[in-house]
This record gives structure tokens, sequence and C-alpha cells, in this order.
């Protein structure tokens, strides 16, 4: 079957019109489709960007950077900007290089089909002017003819010498109209000949050509808009792959290490309390065995060392034997 | 250098305190940048959907099938529709398995390092009470001290009789307090061995060993994170492949044809219009040569197949001449 809008469609302009701007509806309403899609891509660009920001660890902690999950957290976060950016390239060649294109097109499309209609009912304004004026003069005509033809009944019934000249006089008025409705008639016949072999074959060829360029023209918009987007995959991927490093990069004993460096004091632990002979000037009376007792000695025990100064806290003292239970049970738990 | 918090920090108690309850805060603040992001991609995967939902094209046009262009925008809306429930996964495990089991980790981390540091406290405060009592036997001994000197100096001025047992008194009861001192010291002694070589090592490297895990558990988070992201990459990228096929399906020349199986009538462009001759009745005078000018033949012309009847439009005509120049024009700008 012939697909040829020129010569299958021949009698539906009507059709074909409405046709056609179903085709422009739908083009805007794909632009539209591409143009929201575009804000939504901004939005989310815009929100993941700010999520970024937010969480970014404030650099006045001059420390953050010696630790190996300060660290891989913001990297994470540098990569989820760098994503945000990729987003936001993308709304913006869905919404620059698509949407507003497609606009332009539109526009010119429409002005192209607003031609090829115009140029559709001036052709049919012809054919029915011609139309009109076949009618008019076949209807002059039938008139002429049916004078011609009274005035021949009339003149036989009356004297020669007026005969002649009344019957003449009508009959040449009608060989006049029939020349004339001959020459009309011609003359629509070639016009409607011209009218459905050219200008309506050309016409809707236009039209046809016309719709398999926009077709043709949203085929290559949804490429651009799903190209466009995977393109971004790649970049995401890495972006990932960037984060997934960051996590791997981890190290807690590192870490823990770093901890130390940060805060070790270089002390040692405080060693044994010393004996302080309070009894030196008494007589030497008194057993001197129990001194075998007393370990103490090095360095003074310096009590600001002492780590457990915590002395706005007071609760209850513990014993020894019941620390060390505790410990026993809170080794069990962890 | 030892990375061992039990033996390189066993006087940072405090620093210890703090820098672990940065590391929850820290794993809070994940927690809650884990949990936005999902609430962005959450809200971003609705709006896709509602985009998808608001685009697709009504069902009662019927023909909306027949044509690609129409068949490659639903295809389309439906990958975004399945590109939406991707990111609906995702934000679903960001939240469930990723925030919610984190939420749960840091209430089990936060009672763990509350046993650690409440070990700590009570190590510190037996220690300080071993400290008090020392102390304590201690000025008692210096003042059990003095005075047997003091009973030492009067019974040297006073009778031997008296001498002997106040004298005696005091050196038993300063006897006595050395003994006491004596034991307090080496109990103290002991228990501070205790505290530093055993009791703090053990607390401190319970403590690290719980900021390891902390700090294994964020990395852990983390790439379950890009993880999870990361598998919805090949998904996305399918989708957005089954676009582009969807794209590259639309043909332009075979809509067009439809259009014909839709609209076409199947009638033919009506034929020349028949001369109709009123003067048939007419006496046979009328010379018939012209007759030979009509060229009427076949058919007659069926009005109602007219394709550009719109009565309602009235616009001045053209001449023929005119209007053909006109398309010579138009196909010039087409």
């Amino acid at each position: 079957m012939s697909c040829n809008w020129g010569t299958e469609l021949w009698d539906q302009f009507d059709n074909l019109e409405k046709h056609t701007n179903w085709g422009i509806d739908f083009l805007e309403r794909y632009t539209k489709f591409v143009k929201e899609r575009a804000d939504i891509e901004l939005s989310y660009a815009k929100q993941i960007r700010n999520l970024s920001k937010k969480f970014h660890l404030k650099r006045s902690r001059e420390d953050d950077s010696r630790f190996t999950w300060c660290v891989a957290f913001a990297a994470t976060l540098q990569q989820l900007n760098d994503m945000a950016a990729q987003r936001e390239d993308l709304a913006d060649c869905l919404h620059t290089q698509i949407a507003c294109d497609l606009t332009r097109y539109t526009q010119e499309l429409k002005a192209e089909r607003k031609t090829h209609f115009q140029d559709g009912r001036r052709a049919q304004q012809h054919i029915e002017s011609s139309w009109k004026q076949l009618e008019s003069s076949k209807r002059r005509f039938e008139r002429d003819c049916k004078e011609a033809e009274r005035a021949q009944h009339v003149s036989d019934r009356i004297d020669l010498d007026n005969k002649a000249d009344g019957e003449k006089q009508k009959q040449q008025a009608a060989e006049e109209s029939r020349k004339e409705y001959v020459t009309s008639l011609n003359q629509f016949n070639q016009d409607q000949h011209q009218h459905y072999r050219t200008l309506v074959p050309v016409i809707y060829q236009r039209i046809q050509d016309m719709e398999e360029r926009r077709i043709e023209r949203i085929a290559e918009a949804m490429r651009s808009a799903a190209e466009s987007e995977r393109k971004v995959l790649p970049a995401a991927s890495r972006c990932l792959d960037a984060m997934m490093d960051a996590a791997e990069s981890i190290q807690p004993r590192k870490d823990t290490g770093h901890v130390v460096e940060v805060y070790k004091s270089g002390f040692d632990p405080p060693g044994d309390v010393e004996f302080e002979d309070y009894s030196a000037n008494m007589r030497r009376s008194i057993s001197e065995s129990s001194y075998l007792d007393n370990r103490a000695e090095g360095r003074k025990h310096s009590r600001k060392l002492w780590p457990f100064l915590r002395k706005n806290k007071v609760t209850p003292p513990h014993t020894h034997t019941h620390l060390s239970l505790d410990l026993v049970g809170s080794s069990g738990r962890s």
C-alpha cells in the first residue's frame, strides 16, 4: 500500500490538520516533560550539594585530618559534591540543549505547518470559486435555452416577420451562454485536474515530510536525553569508586595510634610511695623488723599525674575485690 | 612507637573520654547524613515517579499505540518509573540497612563506652580511697611519734617510777601506728601497682578496642552506602539503554503510513464534470462544433467528496496563477 499522503489522503484535509496539530501538541508536551525532568535533576543536585556542604567537617578542628575516618568522610562529601555537579550538567543539558532547542523548533514547525495549510486552503478556495463560476454559467445557459425554447413556441403561433428576429435573438443569447458554459466547464475541469493531480499531492506531501521531520526530531531529542543521562553514569561510577576507596582507606589501628601521638604526656606511671620515718628522733627502742615490709623506693609519688582526679564527682568507694570482679564481668560483656 | 592506649595514655582518662565522645558524635552525625541522603533519594524518586505518571499518555486515545513515537515515549516513561523504583530501593537500603543499623549500633556503643568509663572511674575511686587510708595512717603515726617524743622529754625531767609507764605507753601507741602505716603503705603501693600495671591497661585497651570497632563500623557503613549506590548504576544503565532503543525504534515513515491506514477514505478524486445540454429541446440550428471542447465524461462529480469544504471560513478568492506562484514560493521555504 502506498504511504503517500498526497495521493492516499487527498480528501482528508481536516484530519491531517487535526493529526498534525496533535503532533505539535505532543512536541510541546514532550518539551514540557524534558523541562520538568531538568527541574527535578536540578533540585536533586541542589539538595545533594547542600547535604555535602552541611556535613563538611568544620576546619576549626585542626586535628580532623589526622584521622583516616575524617579524611574518608571528607572525601565522600567531596565525591557527593562532584555527583551533584554532574547532575547539574545533566539538568543544564536537558534544559538548554534539548528543551530550549525543541521550543525553538516547535515555533518553526508551527510556522511551517501554518504555511502548508494556508496553501491548502487557498487551493480549495480557488477550486470552489471555479466551481461557482461553472454553476453560474451553467444556470445562465439553462435559462437562456428555456427562453429560446419559449420564443420558438411563441413564434410558431405569430407572423413570420417578427418571428425570425425574436427567435434568432434568443437563440444567439443561448449560443453565447453555451460557449461561456463550455469555457467555464473546461476551465473547471482543468482546475480540478490540477487541484487533485498536482496541488493537493504537492501540499500534502510537504505536510507528510514535515510530520516525518517532526517525528525524527522527537526521536533525536529522546536519543539526546538518554545519551546525556548515560554520560553521567561513568562519572558517577568513578565518584562511587572514589567513595569506596575512601572507605577502604580507613585504618582504625592508625587512628588510635594518632590518638596516642596527640595525647601522650610522656610521663611514666607513679612508682611506690616511700616510708616517711617520723620516729627518727625517738629512742631506737622500736623494732626495726617491720621496715622490711616497706618496699617504697625510687622517685617520689607525683600526685598531679594522677589520671582519675575528678573532684566534682563523689561516688562511694569500692573494695579492690569488688573492682576486680567487675572487670572480669565487663570483660565478659565486651 | 607503641600504639597501646593502656600503656601510653595511662594518664589521659579525660582526653580519652572526650575523644571517644567525639567519635560517637561523629557516628550520630554520619547516621544523620545517611538518613538525609536517603530522604533526598526518596524525594527524588517520588518526583521522577510522579513525572512518569503525569506524562503517561491517556489510554482513552486508542490509536496511540499505532504510532512508534507514542510507543517510544511510553517506553521512556516506563523506564523512568523503573529508575524511580531503583532510587527508592537505594533510599530504603540507606535508611533501613545503614542508618537504622548505625542507630542501633550507636546505642550499644554508648552503653559499652559507659561501662568502660564507669570501670575506670571505679578504679580511680579505689586508688583514691587507698591513698586517703595511707595519708590518714601516716598522719596518725606522725602524731603518735610526736607524742611519744614529748613523753620522752617529760620523763627525762620527772621520777623514774612514772617515767617508764607513760613513755612506754606512748611508744607502744607509736609502734602500733607505725605498723598500721606500714600496712597502709604496702597496701597502697600494691593497689597503685595493680592500678597502673593491670586495671588501667586493661580498661584503656578495651576503650581502644571499642574505638577501633567504631571506626571499622563507620568504614563498613561507608562501603555499604557506596556499594548500594553502585548497584543502582547497572540497572540505571539498562533503563537508559532501553530508552535509547525506544528512541531508535521510532520510524517516521511507518507513522505517516499509519496515518494513511487510519484516515484513507478509499475514494478516488472526482473526475471531470460533464456537459449538461439544456439546448436538447431547441431546434438543431446551433452549431455543434463547440461540443468538441467539452471533455466531460465518466462518472458524475460527487460534491460531497470535496476535501476543502470549510463553509464557515470566508476568504477572498485567488487566481490560479497567484496560487501556483505561492506554491513555488512555499516550496522554496520548506
